[in-house]
This record gives C-alpha cells, sequence and structure tokens, in this order.
C-alpha cells in the first residue's frame, strides 16, 4: 500500500494522521496513528483545523450498547480545509474552506427541497459507523484494523473523509475557532428559536436545561404559560414539564435533547385535545446547513450573533481528554480544540 | 311565579316550553315540559329553530360518572332566534337569527385576541353543567329540580338560554338545517383543515376515524407518510398510529377526536426528537366562532362548502331518540331535528 505523509500530493493515496480515538466506554481516548482512505464517489477529505466537544460526543463516548461502537473516532463540530475531493463532487475543490455537519443536506430530495423541514429523505439521520452512502469506513490503524465513523463527521482526526451531502463551503475568513461551533451546538440553539419555533418578539420563552424552576413559578412569571418551552436537557419527565407550562392556546414546546434510547413520552389524550399546544421535535434547530450556515456565520461577522462568549476554553489535540473533563464537570460551556502542529 | 307560555311579551318573565331530558345514562331521552328562566347579564334566550345530533352528545348521554350528569338537557349543534336579552348585551337583540357554540369567543381575553389560536382565557372550555359566568342553571322542571345545561348549548329544548361569549348572530335567510351544521361538527372538520393544519393544495392527508387502514400500505401510499394526519375518533392508540403515519420532516398530525378521562398517550421521545414531526390538538378546528362561522355559512351560500350531503336525515322533535338510534348505528351523517310546532 502506497501511505504518505501529507503533502501537496497526496489526493488519490492514503493518508497517515493522528486521531483520539475511543477504543472503549468512557475510557480516555487515545491519540494514534491512523490510515485515512482517499474521499470515493460524492465524498472529499478534510484536514481539520479546529474542532469543539459537544455533550452528543461524551454522551456516545460513555455508551456501552449500540448505536455505540469502538473503536471509534469521535467529534462531530469543526472546521477545516478540503485537502481532495473524490468524483462527482460539485461546489467544493481542494483548499476550501468547510464545515461539516452531521444532518445530511443533500439539496435534491423532498425533504432538502422543502421548506417545511429539514430533514434529508435519502440520507436519514442515524447514529451510523459508517460513512452514509456505502456503509463502509475510510478509516484503520496501523494494522489494518476498521476505526468507525460517528455521525458522518469524526472530526477528532488531523484528516476525516465526509460526504458532500455533510458538508458546506464558508467563507475562507471566518475565525476557525468561533466558526466550528455551527457545526452543531449554537446553530441548534439559535436555529430553533429561528428556524423550528419562529419566535416572534415580545414572546415568552422558556428554557429547560439551565436549571430547574418550578413549575407554578413558570406559569405565574409569563401570566398562563410560556409562548415557547425548549427542552434541551433529553428527558421525558423535562418534556412533559415542558409541555404543562405551555401556554394554553398556542404554546409550543420543542423537544432539543436527546433521551435515551426507548424512553416513551406521556401526554394526557384530554390534554393534548383540549390545551391547543403544540409538541415538536427539532433536529439541527430546524437548519438547513448549506444554505443556513453561512447566514449565521455571516451573523457572527456583522456582529449580530455572539459567538465569542460561547468559546470558554482553548487548548491544543493532545489535551482533548481535558476538554472531556470540563464538560463532563460542567466547568466549559466549549472547549475549542486546535489540530494544527 | 309568573309563567307564561312564549308570546311577544315573554321577556323578562319565565317560559314554559318542551325539552328533551336526559334522565340516566344510556336512557331514551324523556320530552316533557320545562321552565326556562329569562337570561340574566350577558345572556340572551334563544328559540331553537333546528338542532343535529353530535357524538359528543351520545358520549356524554351514554356516561356514568362526572363530567356526566342528569337530569341534564343536551344537544350543542343548532340554530335559532333571540327571544329576549339580559343586560350588557351588544350586538344581538330580539329576533336576530343566531348560532349557539359550545367553545366561548369573548373576544376580549388575551386568547380570544390573538391571532395564534382560539382557545377564550376568560371561559375556558368545561363540560359543565352551568351557565359559565355565575355556575347555576337557567332550567327547572314543573316541580322546581334544577336540570343541568350541556357545554354552555343545550338546544335539545325548544327554548334555551346562552352566554353572549356563546352565540353567533348570523345572515337570517341561511337554510336553518344546514347553517346549524356549523355549531360543530362541519366547523371542528373545515377549521382543522383551514385554520389548524392550514393545509396546502397538493398535500397529502389521511383521515383517521373513516375507517381502519394498515400502518404500512398508508406510508406507502403517500410516499414517506403523510403531510397532516387527522385523528377524528378519540383513541390514544389511534392518535400514536396517526403519527407514525405522518411524514417525517413536518407531518403535522391533529387530535380533533375526543378521548375518554384520564387516557394516555404515549410516544418515543427518540421518535420525537428525530422525526421533526409536529403534534397539536384542535378544539373547533381552531375556529374563532364569532368570525369564522359567517365565512363558513357565506361559503355554503356560494356553494363552495358542501353542507347538504352531510345532512342523511330530518326528523321532528319527538323522533330525538330514533336519531340518537340512527347514530349509535352508524346509519346517518347529521339528524336534522325540527322544532317547530
Amino acid at each position: 500500500m502506497d501511505i504518505e505523509k501529507p503533502s501537496n500530493k497526496t489526493a488519490g493515496k492514503p493518508i497517515q494522521c493522528r486521531a483520539a480515538i475511543a477504543t472503549a466506554p468512557g475510557e480516555p481516548l487515545v491519540i494514534d496513528e491512523v490510515i485515512v482512505d482517499p474521499p470515493n464517489s460524492h465524498e472529499v477529505r478534510v484536514r481539520i483545523i479546529c474542532t469543539s466537544l459537544c455533550h452528543s460526543d461524551v454522551t456516545f463516548w460513555k455508551m456501552k450498547d449500540f448505536p455505540a461502537v469502538f473503536p471509534r473516532i469521535l467529534g462531530h463540530e469543526a472546521i477545516g480545509v478540503v485537502e481532495s475531493v473524490g468524483e462527482n463532487v460539485d461546489g467544493v475543490v481542494e483548499g476550501d474552506v468547510v464545515i461539516p455537519h452531521f444532518l445530511a443536506d443533500c439539496t435534491e430530495c423532498v425533504g432538502c427541497r422543502s421548506k417545511k423541514g429539514n430533514l434529508c429523505s435519502a440520507f436519514p439521520f442515524k447514529i451510523s459507523p459508517w460513512m452514509p452512502r456505502d456503509q463502509t469506513s475510510r478509516f484503520k490503524d496501523l494494522r489494518g484494523e476498521t476505526i468507525h465513523h460517528f455521525v458522518s463527521v469524526s472530526s477528532f482526526s488531523e484528516y476525516t473523509v465526509l460526504d458532500i451531502a455533510h458538508v458546506v463551503k464558508v467563507d475562507p475568513t471566518v475565525p476557525p475557532n468561533r466558526a466550528c461551533l455551527l457545526s452543531c451546538g449554537v446553530s441548534t440553539g439559535v436555529g430553533a428559536a429561528w428556524r423550528t419555533a419562529n419566535v416572534e418578539v415580545g414572546s415568552t420563552v422558556v428554557i429547560f436545561g439551565l436549571g430547574s424552576i418550578g413549575l407554578a413559578i413558570i406559569i405565574d412569571m409569563t401570566d398562563g404559560g410560556a409562548d415557547y418551552c425548549f427542552e434541551c436537557v433529553g428527558l421525558a419527565s423535562l418534556v412533559q414539564e415542558a409541555y404543562a407550562c405551555c401556554r394554553k392556546g398556542w404554546g409550543k414546546t420543542i423537544v432539543l435533547g436527546v433521551d435515551q434510547p426507548g424512553s416513551q413520552l406521556s401526554l394526557s389524550s384530554f390534554e393534548v385535545l383540549h390545551s391547543g399546544k403544540i409538541l415538536m421535535g427539532s433536529l439541527f434547530g430546524g437548519l438547513k446547513a448549506k444554505s443556513d450556515i453561512p447566514i449565521l456565520l455571516k451573523r457572527y461577522m456583522d456582529k449580530e450573533l455572539e459567538l465569542d462568549k460561547f468559546v470558554t476554553h482553548e487548548m491544543k489535540f493532545e489535551e482533548i481528554n481535558s476538554a472531556f473533563d470540563l464538560l463532563i464537570k460542567g466547568k466549559c460551556l466549549r472547549c475549542v480544540i486546535w489540530m494544527g502542529e
């Protein structure tokens, strides 16, 4: 096999580089050399500049059973530079700055073409260990053993391979240690208020997940219930509480948090009919990645969207396990990890 | 007590007339003489011209426990003529043709003023045995015993008393045996598609309640799920089936059917988050009675809304128990009952 260290002439060849590998549930990530295959048709290979740590990385790092698999390269908030492109890739070339996104946006299927939602019908969201088109991996270790992907991103590696449906080209002048946050967390939050709920000025909004607030106090504060309740934790009981706190007549409960597999949500049939309330889920805040991430980036550059305050820590790739510690202990909002030499 | 047979000079005095009284769960209604008190402040007394029978009448006629109460005058789809008005009644005078509506529309509270919903905050919907403002009854039998109201309408009586929040003045030239259907059933159905769901031309729609259709067949027929599912029966299991049949990304399940008290609806937390589907209830189809009933009546007069085909039977007041039989046996859509002499 013809394996090369990254250079100007790596296109079409496997690349050997470093990745932080999750080897077992809850065990510290191991930074080791891996082989990253060249991109197949409809794929691009990307050198990661920055990545940041999200709670979902921690969830699947801790998880013992399927859809958790090991060894795996986690990470899904990032920004990088296209190293090479496979066949049938339009609109992205070597050297472009891109942001990966875990929720596909193929731009062609009935789901992506519709203005009513953001779920791709061609590549439905799943916690898959493979590339979305051919269900194989582009990662292996130096012994040739397969390493698994994570939500079509796997950004805890100096190089990764992304399907063209999971990557958006962005303005190359954006600060990478801010732009990477739009890969997932900040976009989900901003999108939920903007695209999913379409919150109007003057609405009352309750966020479940900042801390616990008594049901009675909330309803009293909002004079009849909140217009919008966002559940950001992923607990059926909290969704039920949010639904109870919504204003009768039109209150919307928007579920953003990822609950445990198998968890059931229970609502009173009478309440559903008689309250006129609305319950809905929102993946990636209802955003269409390819069109909406550039809009949010422009808002940041125009100083309308305050990304800076989300970044509480920045560190080197070698310190990635410290980022896990900080997030688990609630001591950070976002840790940005710089991949560069 | 000064009780008179109806005449031109009944205003301010009790009226003696006939009503069909539900005396015990599931027992045939008894047509008997009752006393109908004059309207209090914010109330009107109405001579019923036509009434029609709805499934909810049957539900509360059969029901053994609270909120079922006996003796009670059921009926909530109707049209009539104002016989007299109480104090503080604006916009309706003696001789006006009016349609009662079970869902209040006070036009002044935060709920009625909002364009986002149709639930009155001043007089929230409940299956009450009383008038909404003072929690007393305007009906008694000839021995002076109280007879209970039903959802602020009680139209199975030659005369009834209605709160001004539960009555809308309509064009007096409308055919009463069609217009009465807009009191509840037809408005709920039309409103659910028009106001609540805002169904676009070309959408796929599945109605649960016309008959049972297999889940797999439906999703196949709609190529990925229906854009809109309407549950018209009132069964938690059917709501869950409707939710499952909705298209991922934006499918809306609209609950219209009245379930048994205490019934619980169970949904997978994962499905709620990842499907992007919307669940909502709709009372009276999301219509604001005072503004929307006249619009629907005009559509009928303009031959855009086909009310005629809903009326499968017409009968005299004395035959009201036959209407119950027909509806229970599924042999009619709507039976119109003429109250006149």
